[in-house]
């Protein structure tokens, strides 16, 4: 169970927390100073009512209330859990948690969204540096089910515990990250993919488009449901993973070599990527966009739930708790 | 349309194409000299015709003859394509493609399923290289519509033409690869990842389960829909790519250093990976596996049939055209 939290920072991923949050009957107090904070996290609320209504069709919780906090202070004070989701910078960062722990309850939970910098040095300055620890969601963060779970050379067993605890109630999948590394696990191999990419468009030998159908035509597919390894066990055949590496592994090591240099994000690769990206998607806002991919995702996540399968086990465990937790009340 | 086609080896690859091309309607001879091809290939074609009456509730070509034939040569008389689905030697495949031509009609395409050697490698020694591409499958080769064509330095802009009619006829979804590169597009993207995930399983920082899970309960979601580069135009908001690319460009670099080495797949990472999955998905068979994978995919293809997305654009279509051929005779 998880009562109420404290969102600090109303980004795209502080306000897709909020969603998720609120989705739960948890009461969410948020604090964000810029001027339109408010009128974006509204926004990203109201996508998420819609996506969360055609994603179940059985009872939910009753929503959180959202409150708008004038001050960090008011908004940590007396929660449970404490959501920071401001920029990737490390004393920014640090800066909050001090504020935090000067207002907050020796006991809540604080919970860093930062998708790379190591909880080691985000707990440095910290007077209870056991609590925190970090919680790396992926956007859309009220559809998408993963989040990393990361503690740092301070943080205590227990946090780690009550986060997979509070994460599973949030409907999630808590996957605790043992050992702490930059950029932690799914960021790792994203962030390979990019560099790859990054080449590919920069030598001309495809645009974005190409690349996103090389994915989403193919092996994306498989993703959504097997991840890599699983669906390489089946390539190899009845004889397993071992004949599967015999077989492909020297295959993909041929062009390795020629991988592995870093390119450049300069002007003209920029300008290259957003060139085409525009072409690919311009004539699509944002918005749209957002409403295209939450109706995929919902309508995927019930396939998976239908088969009992992958991201959908999640989703069923979820609403298997969520029936017994009405039916006691 | 096409009526005749053949197909050289009967492996997971050959197998995959011989149920599609039976789907849709196309009668087949099969060349593979192994003792139990024939059992394999059976069973392959078995499974993709329940994958194949899930996926469409809509009326469908008649199926195909399945021919085996003794020789090489037998398969391949008479017919308007040639697929080769040999193991990855580019001798055994040059050798393959000079008995073809020794039997075939002049105007029959030649396509190679390779993965990643160029058809400007494969066509040295052919009396009519110009007919010859890669038309690059992804597995299951019955269900995922991606095929990259690739033409080599000698293939005619024809070919490459033809092609593209012949895999759209087949349901599929052609990414013509302008520029002709090892490994093509999708498995560059591949080989990142793995080559990642390889570390991470051999630094002990994640099992492959834990791999898989951050990849299907997360991205891989998205990635059946959108790529890469339209997620992040999303995660860059109305402001756009260049926004992204200058909010997140330079958090994404930070790990690079670290990243671009390469491991070697050595007996130590061989067993460990093999053990890995072993616990992971070892309480599956393979055929198992192979049904649930068809199911999860089948029902994700029809959700983005109905939201017309997608690879759900290239079903829409085929049934469209399926539907005016029929009309039609």
């Amino acid at each position: 169970m998880l009562h109420k939290a404290a969102v600090i920072g109303g980004g795209v991923i502080g306000a897709g927390w909020i969603a998720r949050l609120l989705q739960n009957g948890v009461n969410v107090a948020v604090f964000d100073p810029a001027a339109d904070a408010q009128q974006k996290i509204d926004a990203v609320v109201a996508n998420a009512a819609l996506a969360a209504n055609k994603l179940s069709d059985t009872r939910s919780r009753t929503p959180g209330r959202l409150r708008y906090c004038d001050t960090l202070e008011q908004a940590v004070m007396d929660v449970e859990l404490i959501v920071e989701a401001v920029p990737e910078q490390l004393e920014l960062k640090q800066s909050v948690y001090s504020q935090v722990e000067a207002a907050a309850g020796e006991d809540a939970l604080i919970a860093s969204s930062t998708s790379g910098i190591l909880p080691t040095r985000l707990q440095e300055k910290m007077a209870h540096p056991e609590r925190l620890l970090v919680a790396h969601p992926f956007n859309p963060v009220y559809l998408l089910p993963l989040v990393e779970l990361v503690g740092g050379e301070q943080t205590s067993m227990q946090t780690i515990e009550r986060a997979k605890e509070i994460y599973k109630y949030l409907g999630m999948h808590p996957l605790h990250v043992r050992k702490e590394i930059e950029a932690f696990i799914a960021d790792r191999l994203l962030e390979a993919v990019w560099r790859e990419a990054l080449w590919l468009v920069k030598d001309g030998v495809a645009t974005t488009e190409e690349i996103d159908d090389a994915i989403r035509y193919g092996f994306g597919l498989r993703w959504a449901q097997m991840g890599m390894f699983e669906t390489y066990r089946i390539a190899g055949g009845e004889k397993g993973m071992r004949h599967f590496i015999a077989q492909f592994g020297p295959c993909l090591q041929w062009p390795w070599t020629r991988l592995t240099d870093v390119p450049e994000l300069d002007e003209e690769l920029t300008e290259k990527i957003a060139s085409q990206s525009d072409a690919q998607s311009g004539q699509y806002s944002i918005g749209e966009l957002e409403r295209i991919r939450d109706d995929n995702l919902v309508g995927i996540l019930r396939v998976l739930e239908k088969n009992n399968w992958g991201a959908g086990k999640t989703l069923k465990y979820y609403e298997a708790r969520l029936n017994a937790e009405i039916e006691e009340s």
